[in-house]
């Protein structure tokens, strides 16, 4: 089993904290984006849409998408439980992980591969008006969050599940848009503070 | 327990396939966003996205986003499966519904909500070069979906599952912006016609 990854891009965290929660560990393939090696054909039969992370099974089948590779582990190894134990439980971790993945970390990139001049190549059309059009919905989104987590501890309930890993990977990824979480939201910065002393943060 | 539809838009008829494989039966709520009732206060309490479907539990937990109420009732009654057995068959199963998800549904709903005058109080604001943008990214999906299934039966394999679900919506929600499969794509084509035949197509 190998993991293609590449250590600056916020997908690929987002299964090495996973990983890092489970105690599961991993052969590493680094895949330099910067020097377009996801665009290599060897890299092309691994994933059409090129683009890391892909987990290569050992009789050669390949898992891409994050929350793909993710739901293998956890089919593979359920405990710890990161994707709800009830079918309640279930419904709720996938809906926040849904909730803070499109709503928060994909604004996020949108801010970056439609403003940042060096994602040109990557993003064809560059359209800065979308670009722009997303630095409020990030902001309000971070709004909306504060105040779900005035109510619990974390953000899919009571328990660490893998709607706390998009969120942390989407708030510690915001640097590259250049944007602050604003210090009045305290019980966002509050659950940051919490789940960044995870060792697995360190992924 | 209850679900909150709307009869004309493509995730609440994703879950109504979901629940006609299953031969599940949910009482229906329906919530006309033409009239707004989605922005209602008592709606709003169920789901602050404003957004169908929701699933409201007997004891008044409330599960919003397709894909986690189709999490839910996959849980609650295994069989038939629609989200993959084995580790490998879940990770692909998921790898696909997503796939098809963010990169054919959502692209058509972005040509819908930055081109359609009529969406304008709900995408704020549109940016008619990102829906223009979109156009040829649903092209190209279609046709690497169709060298895809001219290796197999199904989007994530020999079977039927989630992700043709995914897939058949997304294709019949293209007339919404007057797109049509181009006849050359076989592949594509002949898929569409086995679902289409399949008793859940018309719910």
């Amino acid at each position: 089993m190998k993991l293609y990854d590449f250590d600056r891009a916020p997908n690929p965290r987002r299964v090495r904290i996973f990983l890092a929660e489970k105690g599961i560990s991993v052969p590493m393939v680094p895949v330099d984006l910067s020097r377009h090696e996801h665009k290599s054909p060897e890299f092309t039969r691994l994933n059409p849409r090129q683009r890391v992370p892909v987990l290569e099974l050992d009789d050669g089948t390949a898992i891409s998408e994050t929350m793909a590779i993710c739901r293998y582990f956890e089919a593979l190894q359920p405990e710890p439980n990161l994707f709800g134990r009830t079918p309640a439980e279930q419904g709720l971790v996938e809906m926040w992980q849904r909730r803070v993945e499109l709503e928060l970390l994909v604004p996020i990139m949108m801010v970056l591969r439609h403003l940042n001049p060096g994602m040109a190549a990557s993003e064809v059309p560059q359209v800065p008006e979308w670009g722009e059009a997303n630095k409020p919905k990030v902001l309000a989104y971070l709004e909306f969050l504060d105040t779900e987590l005035a109510g619990r501890a974390y953000v899919a309930g009571d328990r660490f599940t893998v709607a706390d890993i998009t969120a942390l990977v989407a708030l510690d990824f915001m640097r590259v848009i250049r944007t602050e979480v604003p210090a009045k939201l305290a019980h966002l910065l509050r659950w940051r503070d919490v789940v960044s002393q995870r060792p697995s943060a360190g992924a």
